[in-house]
């Protein structure tokens, strides 16, 4: 038996004032801060912390929204020695980025990081066993089991996988507009709706996709929703989009016992498309992916280290 | 009627001892160095010169597989101003982009610059009207009409377009392999080839992806030739390229009433897959992308410019 301090010992586990969660993406940082009984104080915001932009960008925004956050709740931000930090950042799945960003981490008395998805399950099933589908500009679905394991499905990155995220969803309303533009195939709504938005011209399509990467072809698509009525294209995007989170759905959680949170923008707008027995496991999120990095911090904080092992 | 010299007019052309021909693209460059008799002298190579990779690159290793060729027709390199150029590269319908490589060009004697679709075009049919499909890496198909009109349909470019094309085989065969890999659908011969190829675990695959781009994803392309037989998705993705093939000739061509040359690698590798009728429109390129760009110099030579118009 290996010796292990009970919860209660506290000579461990250094004291936190303050409670903070970040969630971290390719497009913002959100931060909110509680106190140590886990009241809420403040919450804040800056730019991008995903951690495939680099780990020194990541930092100066988990910071910037970290002040934010003391800002909004009237006060001065406390010396890291009083802060625990619980970080679900996107790319943490990555074991060197990982190992780079927790070497450059500031002296908080605490850090906890996970990916984005692992504390976006952990916030939308407070915990418990569960599956969510996050779908955003990319899909991942991510299921936790009665057994404590974990399984993962889609979530491959742009532009190769994420089947049934914007930026997929985008790409293939891109080849719809490309296809119809040089008669290949007739001229439908989403077409037109895509070359008003990227360039009625081959020069200009051409342009816009030469510069487009997965945020810019998730801003399409917005447009196949708007045109599904009258474009049986479109309407078929969509189709395909839902079962794409089925796929996943089915993958993370074979023998469907899981509930499954539908997270994301793309996540809820989504839903109205899927078969009906998905649909019929579908639960409100109990908290957001920032409720699951504070969660996985006091986990953290309630199970401290056995003594001598750093 | 303009004033037009006719074309005996010597005065207008000067004088070139040699013509190049220049097959410029994202993987290599390739010089075939001809006399003024048209009889050709040597044949050398260099590195990329696609100018979407930059004027400067190209235009160093145009003159590497220049001087390659002098050296392989035993000569020492001439003058420029005893040279003629024809160029087909690839990017070269970008605008900004050939004024600045015309702009930064050497003292040739002549210059003559079309895309690598357009010399492909002009060699296959030495001239004539007819069109091209051009299956490597990407796809582009190109038709010239019997009333001097040009068509295109496909060629938009990694990753949104070049439905049909290597890097797009790959991407569809590495999203088969990641489904398989994370239990979305069960694993076949090319997925398990894809695997042996880029790696055996998630972190190994995400790996791969990160870094990949159009040229890499290329490469994968064999992989769902060589498991075809055994694998039903590998024949599927064979069976959509064809069809992708067939879309670009009928959007180029819809009278279908041209004859048609399958250029590339891949070209020629997937014409068994085609339709009947497809195949039945095939015929063998007169020449090749060289053979166009030097035919694409020689008019222009041959077709002074009227006094008084640079």
């Amino acid at each position: 038996m290996s010796r292990r301090p009970s919860p209660s010992s506290s000579t461990a586990v250094p004291a936190a004032r303050y409670l903070i969660g970040i969630d971290g993406g390719g497009t913002g940082t959100r931060a909110r801060l509680v106190d140590s009984a886990g009241r809420r104080l403040g919450q804040g915001e800056a730019g991008p912390s995903a951690l495939g932009q680099g780990v020194d960008q990541a930092w100066r925004n988990i910071r910037q929204a970290i002040d934010a956050a003391f800002l909004a709740a009237g006060l001065t931000p406390a010396a890291e020695a009083d802060c625990a930090l619980g970080l679900g950042l996107a790319g943490a799945e990555v074991a060197t980025r990982r190992e780079r960003f927790l070497a450059s981490a500031p002296a908080y008395c605490k850090l906890a990081l996970a990916t984005d998805a692992a504390t976006t399950l952990a916030g939308a099933h407070a915990g418990r066993p569960g599956t969510i589908v996050a779908v955003g500009t990319g899909t991942i679905g991510l299921a936790r089991h009665a057994d404590g394991r974990e399984t993962s499905a889609n979530g491959w990155g742009f532009p190769v996988g994420d089947e049934g995220s914007g930026a997929w969803l985008g790409l293939l309303a891109m080849q719809i507009a490309q296809q119809a533009f040089d008669g290949r195939s007739a001229a439908g709504a989403l077409a037109r709706a895509v070359w008003r938005t990227a360039g009625g011209s081959r020069a200009e399509l051409l342009a816009w996709c030469e510069h487009a990467g997965q945020q810019r072809y998730a801003e399409l698509a917005p447009l196949v929703f708007e045109t599904e009525a009258d474009d049986t294209q479109a309407a078929a995007l969509l189709a395909a989009a839902a079962q794409a989170i089925e796929a996943t759905v089915v993958a993370i959680d074979p023998r469907a016992e899981l509930p499954l949170a539908l997270c994301g923008s793309l996540g809820r707008r989504l839903e109205p498309y899927l078969d009906a027995a998905t649909r019929a496991r579908c639960v409100k999120p109990a908290g957001d992916a920032i409720d699951g990095a504070l969660q996985l911090v006091r986990e953290q904080i309630r199970q401290p280290l056995a003594p001598g092992i750093p």
